[in-house]
């Protein structure tokens, strides 16, 4: 057991107003850092034990090596974590010294969305920037290839200057490509942006976007990880950060991906944990457009074309989503005298919408047509199609 | 009433052995043409009096002014038509002028898909070229917009060619733009295409795809209108004309149309009509794509890139339809442990599978990440994902 003026000391930095939390509420917050030191991320095995037994109960079962989940799973997790123990405390200060703030789930501000995540939630995140950011408001992933075309960065630019003059938080990977094309333009539309890193945060990645990050996290944004500092990003920290980015944000968009581009797997993990997945089509004959085709014909994508398009995936009617209608008047009017649940003759119709009977007829017929209208025995209904058309 | 003589020198050339026919069967035939000539395309009380009366019937109580479904939609009619009688003999003299057979539903080589279109069904088909062409094997429309880019053509080229080699036969409406370049491709590909003209057959339209026309009817394909030879097309008949080229076709693709394109009218009518709808996504920035990305977006399309997903979108299995799996050896025999109905414990997994239970315990973990298993309970089952993996 850790003591009190430890535990501050530990914190101190890293959580504001750290002196002024009792001490359980210190030891929680501790033993979540702790746990990021720890585990890899995604380790199921420390999850289920911290939701069993709370972050600090689950770090002093893993540290007496007691068998508190008493099971095989759980002592080859204490014997995987064991080599970690001396590097929680070098962690912690290196985070201080590159100024990261912690965030956990025992924070008020810790953002909900990942606990969606289950046991595999991250433990904390490692912040640099506004740890607000993460927390409020809508957010969307913007996400796509390294190796983007012209076209990709440009339609990565524009949905992400869109969205996030829309006030919505574009969330991407800080990589090069879409995701550093959707940071910048969104930055330059004075928007907010999180980038989810799978490294430590005191390690910016890739080096040549060290100067983004930084204005990143500078303009009201943040950039986490849920490594501790001093971690090397490698590939399973890469596809372990992809779940963090689609399950921070209300949507995931991928705006140009290859047929097996890591996008695709944040892609997979926001269809996963159920969020609305959109993909901007491309050329066919583009191969950096394969990706995006792929999500649409088989994970159920939407298409995604304008920034508008974008915040209709979540839910927001977008400045011009009632596109004029191309309904005529008489159509309206026919439309307008039918039910979608009970059924009306004809000459009902007719009646209701002003029409003769005989124009009436014709009306419907066209609207059948059109699927707008369909019949039942000599009754009609509204067909499938009208609010398509509405 | 006419005489037998009578009808026999009407349908002759029109109809290859009208002399062998019996009286109705003649009778019939003729009918069904007549009304072709009275009507335009989709009168709905046409197509119910034919309906209810058969062909003759309606045309005997049509030329006797009888009130058979007495009503004044009826009467309407009646008078609507009125002004065409005395054009009938002079169309069907046309018809055996340019060398057009006739087809009517009273015909075995009738294509009864165009009997989905119910009172709207058309009267008869004028054919130049094979009657075959319409009535056997699978179909694909392949249409799109007149003002095409070098892009949209080239896709077309590319899906009509593989469809078309596959001995699907490809139809469309004989425009320029992507229509043109479908029939073309079709043709170069030795494959059999079919083109429904707005207009009488004896009329090409465009002038400029007079040539392509005669192509299509000589290489085994077919040029067909609903309305009698010497019509001209107009605006109703080309929007009619549509529902023709959609009911014909199993699936139709919609392969580069503008926002308001007549091509979205066609795939109005393919949706209207249950038929497998599917649309070439292209750049966000080309107008040229917008209808087809409103496809995608409104009426639930099929993202459509290759020969092979039109060929899936008929139901065939196209060549390379099964992607080389990116699962590994060890995922592979977890999912093959798991069952999508009954839920399995860690440990019995692990035992199925072969592996240690913390390695299934890992493996179950990363699986459920993706969607590949989802827990009930502390037992496992297959998770939605499975199948688009599998």
């Amino acid at each position: 057991m850790t003591s009190r003026t430890q535990l501050v000391a530990s914190l101190e930095g890293l959580v504001p107003g750290a002196s002024e939390l009792d001490t359980d509420e210190l030891r929680e917050r501790h033993a979540y850092a702790a746990w990021s030191c720890l585990t890899e991320p995604g380790d199921a095995v420390a999850g289920a034990a911290i939701q069993a037994l709370g972050a600090a109960g689950a770090l002093d079962a893993a540290r007496s090596g007691s068998a508190a989940p008493a099971d095989e799973t759980w002592v080859a997790g204490v014997r995987r974590w064991a080599p970690r123990w001396s590097g929680i405390s070098d962690a912690f200060d290196r985070a201080r010294t590159c100024g990261a703030r912690l965030l956990t789930p025992a924070d008020p501000e810790w953002p909900r969305h990942l606990d969606d995540l289950g046991v595999h939630a991250p433990r904390c995140l490692w912040v640099q920037g506004s740890p607000a950011a993460l927390a409020t408001g809508a957010a969307v992933a913007l996400v796509g290839a390294r190796a983007a075309t012209g076209y990709g960065e440009h339609v990565a630019g524009e949905l992400a200057a869109g969205v996030g003059g829309a006030g919505i938080t574009v969330v991407s990977g800080g990589a090069y490509g879409i995701d550093g094309m959707a940071h910048r333009a969104a930055l330059a539309g004075g928007g907010v942006t999180v980038a989810f890193v799978a490294g430590g945060v005191d390690r910016p990645y890739p080096a040549g976007h060290a100067s983004l990050l930084a204005r990143i996290s500078e303009a009201g944004g943040a950039v986490a990880a849920e490594v501790p500092c001093g971690t090397s990003p490698t590939k399973w920290r890469f596809l372990q950060r992809n779940r963090l980015i689609a399950a921070l944000s209300d949507a995931t968009v991928v705006v140009e991906a290859g047929w097996r581009s890591g996008s695709l797997n944040t892609a997979g993990h926001a269809a996963a944990l159920g969020r609305p997945l959109g993909a901007v089509p491309g050329p066919v004959t583009s191969a950096a457009s394969a990706g995006c085709h792929r999500l649409l014909r088989e994970y159920d994508a939407r298409c995604v074309t304008t920034p508008d398009e974008v915040l209709e995936l979540l839910g927001h009617e977008g400045a011009d989503a009632e596109h004029p209608s191309d309904r005529t008047d008489d159509r309206t009017r026919l439309l307008d005298a039918l039910s979608a649940r009970s059924g009306r003759m004809t000459s009902d119709v007719a009646r209701r919408a002003g029409f003769s009977e005989d124009e009436a007829q014709t009306l419907l017929g066209f609207a059948e047509l059109d699927g707008l209208a369909r019949r039942q025995g000599d009754r009609w209904l509204r067909g499938a199609e009208t609010d398509r058309h509405a």
